[in-house]
């Protein structure tokens, strides 16, 4: 990122001519539309000149430009307090791109439509228990729901600009599912399943969906709808199985081949419970849903996330002890391997999400006791644990979030496809 | 990085008159000098050209600096097999700078010299156990270790350019040891108590002494010394404490305060044994040295790290059942901790070193067992574990070729102490 704008401020100026007139036209794009998604209060024409380097001609340029493909829009001119015509700040456009996050996971499906300004316009959940269902069936029910949640955005007015599919296990190359233990499905082959589908149609060469781990889309999510200044931090989402997104420095970290973030398999009682994977002891097997539905001596394994996380949230405000008993022996089994990950990762904030997140005023408490006993630097530099902004399905908005910051970042692919 | 590759070429051809001359010559030195110091063959000054897409006057200008200033120099010429005069090719110099590594550690102390083609050119170690020992006294005799490593390379014409200090725990801003609580440490101001030696006297604003984690610096040292093809790995330090150094994609992964890799405090045995840290169940108490040692029914342990490294791996090379149980159990405890860090950071390559190295032919089996059982992704995509190229003192080297490796990465700051 650093050099891009080292680039920007070397090319822009004299020295414009010599650089390809297609390049130099995107980054100034990115620039200042970058700019106008950052600002605090919608900046004026003069005030994007001055703060990028540009002249106010390439600046006046640049977003007319942005303006004609649905970008960026004029703001409502504030009231008229003096002489003189006041400057219009510009904004992102609310009805222009939009992004389109849809979720399977094992107890729900999920669309949702999020335009350019992050705002959420659409969010659509069916119920249903997927484990007996196929992945065909359950693909097709999705693009069911994925014509629904299109068909409200075209109401508004937006344009649907990508998709992202958040599944909950490891997806590989070319959005094959290799493996989502809880849902039972190995070896999915997404697009193929979607042939046919618009979800599946190029457009342009770019295929619309993108496949990710509901965790990374989570993680994401959290990052753009998050209180500001959390640029590193782990998101873990507790559902009926239990993921990790890592944010390092504003990024997702993927890993080797994207598939990091399997916390759910963090080993908290090495010789204790079999776990689904084959292993033994896996956090997933004391902290997730149906374990501590089970502490907390509840029938229905089967509830959704949400509806279960509610419950027990119930439960424990009116002081249930079976419950608080439960909670705090989750808490500390996530705590344990939350303590590790930050002892191996050092890093200075945790953000439970998902289904955790209206259970995190029972977590946090035993989540930190366990991080104080054993992260070495706790003494110096304590460590947040929080809620996620985003309740239960942020993956799914993180995902449509996901895809309207592509085109925050590199303007110029939509650009060329408006016509 | 691309952000730079991407700068060098818009700014190389005609243009260049237009970007501060300053700027563009230390561009034009690291990218020639990165390129000879990557090449398989001596690079002719043709060859450079053709692979920067510098003219061919800028290169040989560029070399010339880069001779001049002892970082380059001509390989000897191969024998003449026809007509013409050969191309000498371009080398690293031998003879020109060099990096100071030294190391503080529970049983011994270390200097070496590290020229900048990478070749260790001293290697000094002093065995005593510096845990009764004032954290001023330890260093005092660091001092006069890193005399002794000086005044050898000065004999070999070498200069020294900086030197990095490896300690065996977490280092804050400024060289100060917060904790190191396997010798006893904490809060030891290491510039304050060798104020007044070189190794603490600035040069041109610059403080020749960093000092970091052991772990960091041995996985930076194995990074460059190492196979190549491993451009992300978890290096595990094993002596009385273990470390844990995270490279991805080629750079060390700090962490938000720099203090990440702390796998010895991994909760294998969450409930199980008490740790130094306050905590229980600490990888260090199932698979640090004491522990194996204890286990192996083993006096002595005070021991150096590769002296019982040694012993260790000469009784189950003898095929000692006792000795073997004690490697196999204290291998399972580390691959339940490996495999939680591979699940979570999805890494492809797991390096043993410091004094679990020489025991790697043991540890190794119950390592991949361990992954094997609980890493989800083991089955597409298998986890390579092996003993680090470099031995006991890893950490020496790493800290004296992370010097050399800034030289060749910025030039500039070298050639301007340069007469």
């Amino acid at each position: 990122m650093a050099g891009m704008w080292q680039c920007q401020v070397v090319t822009s100026a004299s020295i414009a001519g010599a650089v390809r007139q297609g390049s130099l036209r995107e980054l100034n794009l990115a620039v200042v539309l970058r700019r106008i998604a950052a600002a605090d209060h919608p900046p004026s024409r003069a005030g994007l000149a001055a703060g990028t380097g540009l002249t106010r001609a390439t600046v006046s340029a640049v977003v007319d430009d942005l303006i004609a493909g649905r970008l960026v829009a004029e703001a409502e001119p504030p009231p008229r307090t003096g002489a003189g015509r006041p400057a219009r700040g510009l904004v992102l456009a609310a009805d222009g791109p939009a992004g389109l996050g849809l979720e399977v996971n094992v107890d729900y499906l999920a669309a949702c439509v999020v335009d350019l300004t992050g705002t959420v316009r659409h969010h659509l959940v069916r119920r249903a228990d997927l484990r007996p269902v196929s992945p065909a069936d359950a693909l097709a029910r999705l693009a069911a729901l994925a014509a629904e949640a299109r068909a409200a955005a075209v109401r508004d007015g937006l344009t649907l600009a990508g998709a992202a599919l958040a599944v909950p296990g490891l997806v590989g190359d070319g959005g094959l599912v290799r493996l989502a233990p809880n849902l039972g499905w190995r070896d999915v082959d997404v697009p193929a399943l979607l042939a046919g589908h618009p979800l599946a149609e190029p457009v342009d060469g770019v295929p619309p969906l993108v496949v990710d781990n509901e965790a990374n889309l989570a993680a994401l999510g959290e990052l753009h709808a998050g209180p500001p200044g959390s640029r590193s931090f782990l998101h873990v989402s507790g559902e009926i199985g239990i993921g990790a997104g890592i944010v390092l420095d504003g990024a997702l970290y993927r890993g080797a081949r994207g598939w990091s973030g399997e916390i759910g398999h963090f080993p908290v009682q090495p010789q204790g419970r079999p776990c689904r994977c084959g292993g033994q002891g896996c956090l997933e097997q004391y902290a997730g849903q149906e374990a501590i539905l089970a502490a907390a001596g509840l029938p229905g394994a089967e509830l959704p996330a949400d509806t279960a996380a509610t419950r027990l949230a119930d439960l424990a405000g009116a002081g249930d002890p079976t419950t608080l008993a439960a909670l705090a022996d989750a808490g500390t089994a996530l705590g344990v391997a939350v303590a590790g990950v930050v002892n191996l990762l050092d890093l200075d904030t945790v953000v439970l999400g998902g289904g955790y997140a209206p259970l995190a005023p029972w977590l946090c408490p035993p989540v930190v006791a366990e991080i104080s006993r054993r992260v070495l630097t706790a003494a110096w530099s304590p460590v947040t644990v929080r809620p996620a902004a985003l309740g239960a399905q942020s993956a799914a908005v993180g995902g449509a979030t996901s895809v309207v910051r592509r085109i925050v970042d590199h303007p110029v692919g939509w650009l060329a496809r408006t016509p």
